[in-house]
């Protein structure tokens, strides 16, 4: 167990990255900080972790990540105020969550301290790297894959825990997301792995997702994998709909993740008193009152899409346009979460985190 | 493109570690031949496959595999007669289900001549790891990963295409297998990638089959997400009953895998005029034929489990014994395959391939 920040190794870059990089035109999750976190679970125990220069990995052929896919991952963002402090959005919420998925995938849980100590530590160490311009932050990505060998599928003996950083602009490039209401491919099955954050739920929706987009299409939004009935969840976010005033979002189940902005787009509808809705939602309803003109915003919600409007969205062949409000709950939302985020507001709802 | 075995460079290794291996204690995949063929995925092309020696391999953090699970994977074994020939069972069959499996990860498919001749040229430079024993073989893991970078969750632009191999034992070190009935937790959904060999599949049963493993079962057999009523399969093998003297096996499926034993298994049916069935089988059914003596026989068919005869399975709090018969299909139609895979018999399916 480590007690205090102190206790993590540290062994700093010889030469810093950060000059070569524009922070003024940052891609989404492609440029990486000068350090990373690294801990090693061996002999039925998570060993001390260590900051060490981001550098590759080395890994036996026969590591179980290659083979089965054993892996979890939490997304975050570390933003930086006009007084250059360092702030996180609920962070002890990616631990918990973590910890979740790595149970569901029979993977070892993290000590408290290990995570939140190590991400204030690297964050402390390459604080120059969070960007401060509007809509950029630096992305952090804790991950836990299986390193221990052996081509018998069962869980592995050996894990790494690792903390990675890029600062990063936009998730999506365009700000018009155009999604398609799946009805051949599903993302999850009822008792299966689609509520954690585990690898494998996420290369399964590249294929349907590829052939959205040569439909004109950017994101698939999943349906139940029974009767494709229910609106389920967009994979990288969890979708919201407005019907006429009220908010609706399907509620988290196994197929569903438990999403971070999700749930705080429901606690500010609460507090605002935005009428919200947390119900099964049919694909029909949906269609139906697009038709009918009471479909007024879709928009999908996650950390790194933060609020993402939807412009229209396609079902049996057909498209259907949202319409472009002047004031919508998305951009209301999203402003609310972005000013608490980059320290711009009170928070009354104590998720802001000071690093 | 490459045409014949010999453009394969070939890096042999300095010290073959084959001395210390114990050939009549083999476990399952864990012990790692001298050598393995890897071939990188870059710029939109498969570059020349390499034999190296088998050494660790340097990953990037945000290589995509550790984020996303994008990853597919065949098991294949290599087979020495007594006159050192070596063997291999039914490879085109494997060679085309990993192009259907990375189709539907997003992965690019591997050209024929990669795949057979890396195969064929590793296998001749490794001859001496294939074992001879009985039982014994030379497990053969060809495995496709994301190793390009990003967090984007997306497909990768760079791939890694490994052949690595492990001389092993039995895939049970138990002959008698006990298996649970689940039916709460899933392994795949409808329109999901259950009839790939994505790595995510797999870690996905981790957890479950801890739970059974617990109760005292081996495997778990899996059911339809959906309300739990059909025999799906079992993971790492593809599941048969005999009711009375008839053989019956699930159809496959886009949640089932197309095994290549259990596609062996109906074809020798067949020749050998035993009447089988392809159809939904209910759970109701089994448990029933339990119950009133016709469920003569359940096994498991995979390559690295060949024919594993079940001794019992769990039902909803129930144990049910399989009764212990002479003649068993399970043996019959273990010796009719492993006498062809070692070259004891004559061939008429035309399955055995020589290296």
């Amino acid at each position: 167990m480590i007690g205090t920040a102190q206790k993590i190794a540290i062994e700093k870059t010889k030469t810093s990255k950060i000059t070569s990089v524009d922070f003024d035109n940052l891609p989404f999750g492609s440029v990486f900080s000068d350090h990373m976190l690294v801990c090693d679970y061996r002999n039925g125990a998570w060993e001390a972790p260590k900051i060490m220069p981001y550098q590759p990995i080395s890994l036996d052929p026969s590591a179980k990540i290659f083979h089965y896919g054993q892996s979890v991952f939490e997304g975050m963002k570390a933003y930086r105020d006009k007084d250059h402090n360092i702030w996180l959005f609920r962070p002890e919420d990616n631990y918990k969550r973590l910890n979740v998925s790595s149970k569901r995938m029979a993977m070892p849980e993290l000590p408290k301290e290990y995570f939140m100590e190590g991400l204030k530590t690297l964050l402390q160490l390459d604080r120059d790297w969070i960007p401060q311009s509007e809509g950029s932050s630096l992305y952090v990505r804790p991950f836990i894959f299986a390193s221990g060998r052996g081509f018998h599928a069962s869980p592995a003996d050996e894990y790494k825990f690792i903390i990675a950083t890029a600062p990063s602009g936009a998730y999506f490039s365009s700000g018009k997301v155009k999604v398609l209401i799946e009805e051949t491919y599903s993302r999850a099955a009822n008792g299966g792995v689609g509520f954690a954050k585990a690898g494998g739920n996420y290369a399964g929706q590249f294929y349907p997702t590829q052939l959205a987009v040569e439909k004109g299409y950017q994101q698939v939004i999943w349906t139940d994998d029974n009767a494709h009935e229910y609106i389920e969840e967009a994979g990288a976010m969890n979708i919201f709909v407005r019907i006429k005033d009220t908010l609706v979002t399907g509620p988290v189940s196994d197929r569903i993740l438990d999403g971070i902005t999700r749930k705080s787009i429901l606690e500010i509808a609460r507090e605002e008193g935005i009428p919200a809705e947390v119900r099964k939602l049919k694909v029909n309803e949906v269609v139906e009152a697009a038709k009918n003109g009471t479909l007024k915003e879709m928009f999908g919600a996650g950390t790194a899409a933060v609020v993402s409007p939807i412009a229209a969205f396609g079902y049996r062949g057909s498209d259907y346009d949202l319409p472009q409000l002047e004031k919508s709950y998305a951009s209301r939302f999203k402003k609310r979460i972005t000013d608490i985020q980059y320290n711009r507001s009170e928070d009354s709802f104590g998720w802001r985190f000071k690093v």
